[in-house]
């Protein structure tokens, strides 16, 4: 049968280094690319009718946020995300695996571990939980003090407290599959566990085996629906976080699922991950594409790309620009920053995007010292543009058979 | 000499209504126009880039914000107003009065009355003030306390504290026409006194007698630079508050000095100035255009446009779209009322603007719950367009004779 998803590759780079097209049912992603965040279905302060302009060929949404609001049901009922968001190009929906462990217990924070009796204390009895079927967890220490965020989980999916109304949930990979057949994107992902960057060998282990598990049972719950099947392709998670023997063995399990790509997950230090970026797209079958996920600042493309990564997101690039934090070929500039106040350069002489084309650095700055919501808007603006663009360049670059000569340059001027 | 700015009358309606073209060197106005406010250069959520789209000819920016903020140096160095927003359409400042005075003030909070004497306290002895040139002025009566909002009238001008830091600075006639020649804006206006709502005749009368003389000496200051002079037309601003015989008399004085056009100014309840809208045109020259300052949602464009005006601005429209009150011809909608959740229609059935026609009032509903930036952008374009559509429509009902049937039809579903 025809999969809804297809890539594929057009030229190959040095080393894993590809470019190629990933065709969804509705369009294509010339890659690499990158894919930016559009969380609850709204790319920060950008309407979709100005993607093409900001070189936006798709885009990836969070099933965790769409699920707690407005729910799939209305997505669903609206004809899916593309109607609801009036975007008719290419939307991945990630499985809120990450989320409901980066939200719910606090990702990032100093976190302590909880035995399966300690976490017996904390979950529903209604649910179904007794004392061995729960796992053992990292939590943020200060879960039930600060803020009341919570998860569990067990073998069988992870119990949540919204980081909106701590009201509880429950995602097992057949619910995540779920909402996002009713989302309707055009690339779905597995339901995977994200454990805490400081997990320990052991425990990471023990996460990978249930995110492996997680992803089989993913793909059966995709595979049981026909109808969802023929039109939404479905990624496998990798996980294995900074081990690299677990890394090369969950590349390997996901490899010999029948996935239509691969998504390289992880919640730990992007310096980790990169470095072994190659080592689990040497593991993944050659045909398929992958997307990084999370991870997508100008750095982390250029290796990415190196490493054979075909699609790339990020809420970084949208993070800083709203707070006035802008690429530019020579770095990022803080606008606010008194140095601005009387510049009249463009922001990035360099790009041709709308905002550099059309605004000063000084009127920018003038934007955010004056709180006018424009500032935000063109800060969104430019830094998507400027992500897609470089991405666009690197593409380019291994067509062209150039791609280091390519990232010398860019680096030549371009600082960390 | 020929004019920077000139208007024709296309056409009279009944009673003052007229629909015209207002020319200034930066193109033209097809008058009645609502114009919208950028404050701070700066249209809320707005690119000038969308300007055309909306419906929007011209705006109209603050002197006073822009003066704290970044300055009028900073703006005539960027090579004026047009060129340090990347606006190229008519763009109007007004004089500063009503900010100094409601910013300054506290306008429309409870006011209570200092003499002369008791202001002297508030005063530095080095600007000037003796206890004797310093009018007695209605403050906002927390002003010591609560945000340390400070502003003095005399007969030579206002002495005022910012409301971003508490900075001391003094607007006269002439510093106001200095700053507002270096803004560079197409239609500048002269500086007044904005009194309190609840000013009492007395006071009103003495206050609109310096506004006539500020007139004049806006106007003196004007002429002296005649490069400003030939680029820069002035508007001369009317008060008189609540009182019709002030009003009468302040019209003709005004129509008495040679202004390109004329604002109808004040700071008090918008029923009160709606009144005595055609007491106030009915003295001015019928060949210049009319400008009402601050007002404008569609029920006073309507009593407005009847009366005789020919340009509107009010902040209202992007204010309440930006917290999601929508126009719609059924009247105003709180968009994040649970009602619109599952609301698939568009936000108003009857509008061809860019969110009506791509976004639904579920999808807008869920930005606002979910507070992502998209919603207040599309809130403010919205109204912007509403506003600027619906004075389009009373133009071309003024140029077809038949406002009174198109403001029936208009009311028969537009409930206010």
């Amino acid at each position: 049968m025809k999969r809804p998803i297809s890539f594929e590759i057009e030229k190959r780079g040095a080393g894993l280094a590809r470019a190629g097209v990933l065709k969804t049912p509705h369009g294509e992603i010339k890659t690499p690319a990158f894919t930016p965040v559009a969380t609850k279905a709204s790319l920060k302060g950008i309407a979709p009718s100005q993607f093409k302009e900001l070189g936006v060929q798709g885009i990836i949404s969070n099933t965790y946020h769409l699920f707690l609001s407005p729910g799939e049901k209305l997505i669903e009922q609206a004809g899916g995300i593309h109607k609801f968001m009036n975007f008719d190009g290419p939307i991945m929906t990630d499985s809120g695996g990450f989320q409901v462990f980066s939200l719910g217990v606090g990702f990032g924070k100093k976190v302590s571990k909880f035995s399966s009796e300690e976490m017996f204390d904390f979950v529903n009895p209604t649910d179904g939980f007794t004392k061995s079927n729960i796992a053992p967890v990292v939590f943020d220490e200060e879960f039930s003090t600060s803020h009341g965020k919570l998860a569990i989980v067990d073998d069988e999916g992870v119990s949540f407290t919204s980081h909106i109304d701590g009201s509880f949930h429950r995602f097992t990979p057949e619910r995540s599959i779920e909402i996002q057949h009713a989302l309707g994107a055009d690339i779905i992902y597995t339901f995977d566990e994200c454990t805490s960057p400081t997990a320990d060998h052991e425990y990471q282990k023990e996460a990978m085996d249930r995110t492996h598990a997680w992803a089989k049972r993913s793909l059966a719950a995709h595979r049981q629906d026909p109808a969802k099947d023929a039109s939404q392709g479905i990624y496998g998670i990798t996980q294995g976080g900074r081990f690299e023997d677990l890394r090369i063995e969950s590349a390997k399990a996901l490899a010999d699922m029948d996935f239509d790509g691969y998504g390289i997950g992880g919640s730990f230090s992007k310096q980790d991950i990169l470095g072994i970026l190659e080592v689990v797209d040497n593991e993944l079958p050659e045909g398929k594409p992958r997307h990084l996920l999370g991870i997508g600042e100008p750095e982390d493309i250029f290796i990415g790309a190196a490493a054979g990564i075909d699609t790339f997101d990020c809420v970084v690039p949208t993070r800083k620009g709203r707070t006035g934090c802008f690429y530019t070929h020579a770095g990022q500039i803080i606008i606010r920053n008194a140095e601005f106040k009387e510049d009249f350069s463009p922001i990035d002489p360099d790009c041709d995007c709308f905002v550099c084309t059309r605004f000063t650095r000084a009127y920018i700055h003038h934007l955010f010292r004056t709180n006018e919501m424009l500032g935000p808007i063109l800060g969104s603006a430019h830094n998507i543009h400027f992500l897609t663009k470089l991405t666009a360049n690197i593409r380019e670059a291994i067509l062209n058979k150039r791609l280091g000569a390519f990232r010398d340059e860019f680096f030549g001027t371009y600082q960390i």
